[in-house]
């Protein structure tokens, strides 16, 4: 690693100020295979910096705006918002961030002016709150990627499909240079969604019981979380059984497939739990698993934490008694962390083993077979594909 | 006071063990007005206790028990679960209460044995949880009161419109004999439930902004715990304006009527508050009320507590992006007080002047006008009418 970042801060001192051309695998279209282009790459303005990406990984996010079912589609689009970089140049007024930092860029920012920012109990800055309808950077309203003149849309602030990006400073979380970068540039989203669902939001006791509704990414570090919590009991729960054998690894002890049994889910959790659990997290998205998520806690304590996201019709409904009985339902996105002040803490986590990276880390491919880690995740056979730019 | 007191202490020594014979008010059918008879008292059997019941207060269970409009008609029986009391003589096993204390009964218990009682977030003991269809003890499974052999049915394990009743040692909370029995009788029920719901559940900070829905005394106690924890905005939604000039007394600062409004309550107060308040109690039981309480919440921080106890066809619906932006739900029984446990730091709230209970107390009648006070209450015209058992 040491030599890759001296080359790269020597290409860096020459090219700040500058447009770069670079590759980026570039979705011309909604659904077919991305490209892999020459991009020209614009210089950071006011509060932004410009990164090279040096790993990126896939989350099921991009696959789901590429698919671009239901949403407006707004293509040629560079995807892309998990990834490890190093700052190449910062823009006026940037004080945080100089050349050679180590950061990860994340989807959603943290401004730290706002109302949201200066809450402590949030993480949903007013200003750099994700956005997937704005293909633009915040400043001018314009796209820094472009081909012959051509813009092509940024994703969710951050497009780290290309080796060269540009996203505002609020959206950069500068970590320890030690950590590896293709490792911990999984945790600039799915991941730390999950583990953050727990850990920061659910809070289980040592000892404790957690059903874990979804055992894909994001579920599984929310059992990773449970199981650095110390939960003697978690409960996995999945439509696919074939989860089950790869999530004891992230310490789910008991496994639930809902098709399994002729009652409802929560009722099953609740005759292995004598009452319920004491901590559930849904990381599917389903409306129904939300709802059964929320009714398996126990009463008196349970609390239920909602990760997955719903589509835009779906309704939450349950008797109010379920609440009345002392129950408790919260929502959290990115796991309630403040990209910039908290992710670094989740990078020393890994740093000294007290989180594990590596199992979520199925498969690796070069920049150039992107498109395979797009196949891995649509079939279901990786939790997470690192994508190597520099390969 | 003391007078009193020495006058029962003599009168108990010698009942201990003996039928009482007294006066109750009985419910002989569902709406009809009670009346005074002459009831036979049994003695406490074990883990009971026989209470004086001084002062006793009509809350709105009382009279949805007694109208009982949808529930199984239980009669005739005797209600009252509010009151100030001082133990008679206590049965087999019974160590912490002993004649002369002083104690509140309360409709629900705490057995401290169970888990419930032994988890630090519950108070919803698995013995003593109110039970609102049992009329009799959990000992025998027999009524303690009779009028000519006929056994009276119990209402929720406390029954104290009448001079003497029997409670089991779990639902009465032995509190600072100083306190005045005929202020502090309120605490038993209504007032402790609004006010622990902002005090221990909802919690706002200083300076914060809370909405109540509802403004009777259970609302009004929960502004109390708000103006005590410091909010800056209280606002308070009733459907009766006429309410707002009497909250005032409790902190409210400001008032939303729903029927003055074209659009949803909960438009109303995000666009007073800049998005939405902090906290929210509900104390309507409205399930409209309920929904609207939550999701007049802010995102990224707003918690709202249901205190309010819901019809049993009701739907509790919302979007779940309410939730997933980070919002919180919670409810709450009895404000999550332990009966035991906790109520004697409330009734010392009252003691050292942070908590003013005298502007609950809008009435007082004698025992014999007792049908009085189902009028004020039905009529809207009293918070708390105190009904002084020796009048």
């Amino acid at each position: 690693m040491a030599s890759t970042v001296g080359q790269v801060m020597r290409r860096m001192a020459s090219t700040a100020g500058q447009v770069i051309r670079c590759k980026a695998a570039v979705a011309w279209e909604a659904g077919k295979p991305l490209v892999i282009e020459e991009v020209e790459v614009a210089p950071p303005q006011a509060m932004e910096v410009r990164l090279r990406i040096l790993f990126t990984s896939l989350c099921h996010t991009d696959v789901y705006f590429w698919e671009a079912k239901g949403q407006t589609p707004l293509f040629p689009r560079i995807f892309g918002h998990e990834a490890g970089a190093i700052v190449e140049s910062v823009g006026e007024g940037v004080t945080d961030l100089k050349p050679g930092d180590h950061v990860l860029p994340v989807f959603t920012g943290e401004c730290k002016e706002c109302r949201q920012c200066k809450s402590e109990e949030s993480n949903m800055c007013d200003l750099l709150r994700i956005n997937t309808d704005r293909g633009v950077m915040l400043n001018d309203g314009k796209s820094r990627f472009s081909i012959r003149g051509q813009p092509i849309y940024h994703f969710v602030g951050t497009s780290t499909f290309s080796e060269y990006t540009v996203v505002h400073v609020g959206c950069a979380a500068k970590i320890n240079p030690a950590a590896p970068l293709d490792k911990v540039c999984v945790l600039s989203c799915g991941i730390s969604t999950g583990l953050g669902a727990t850990l920061n939001v659910a809070k289980p006791k040592k000892g404790s019981s957690v059903a874990i509704f979804g055992l894909g990414a994001v579920g599984l570090a929310a059992a990773e979380g449970a199981r650095i919590s110390g939960a003697s009991r978690i409960i996995g729960v999945d439509l696919n059984s074939n989860r089950f054998e790869e999530a004891k690894k992230f310490g789910v002890t008991e496994f639930v497939n809902p098709k399994d049994h002729d009652k409802p889910v929560h009722e099953v959790i609740a005759e292995m739990t004598n009452g319920g659990v004491d901590r559930s997290v849904e990381c599917t998205g389903s409306i129904s698993a939300m709802v059964s998520a929320f009714e398996c806690v126990h009463d008196g304590w349970g609390v239920a934490v909602l990760v997955g996201v719903p589509n835009k019709d779906d309704a939450f409904k349950t008797h109010p008694m379920n609440i009345l009985n002392e129950r408790t339902l919260k929502g959290t996105f990115f796991g309630n962390y403040k990209p910039r002040s908290d992710l670094p803490s989740v990078v020393e986590k890994y740093m000294n083993k007290e989180l594990e990276l590596e199992k979520f880390i199925t498969h690796e491919v070069p920049f150039s077979e992107i498109n395979k880690a797009f196949e891995y995740m649509l079939s279901g056979a990786s939790l997470r594909c690192i994508i190597r730019m520099d390969a």
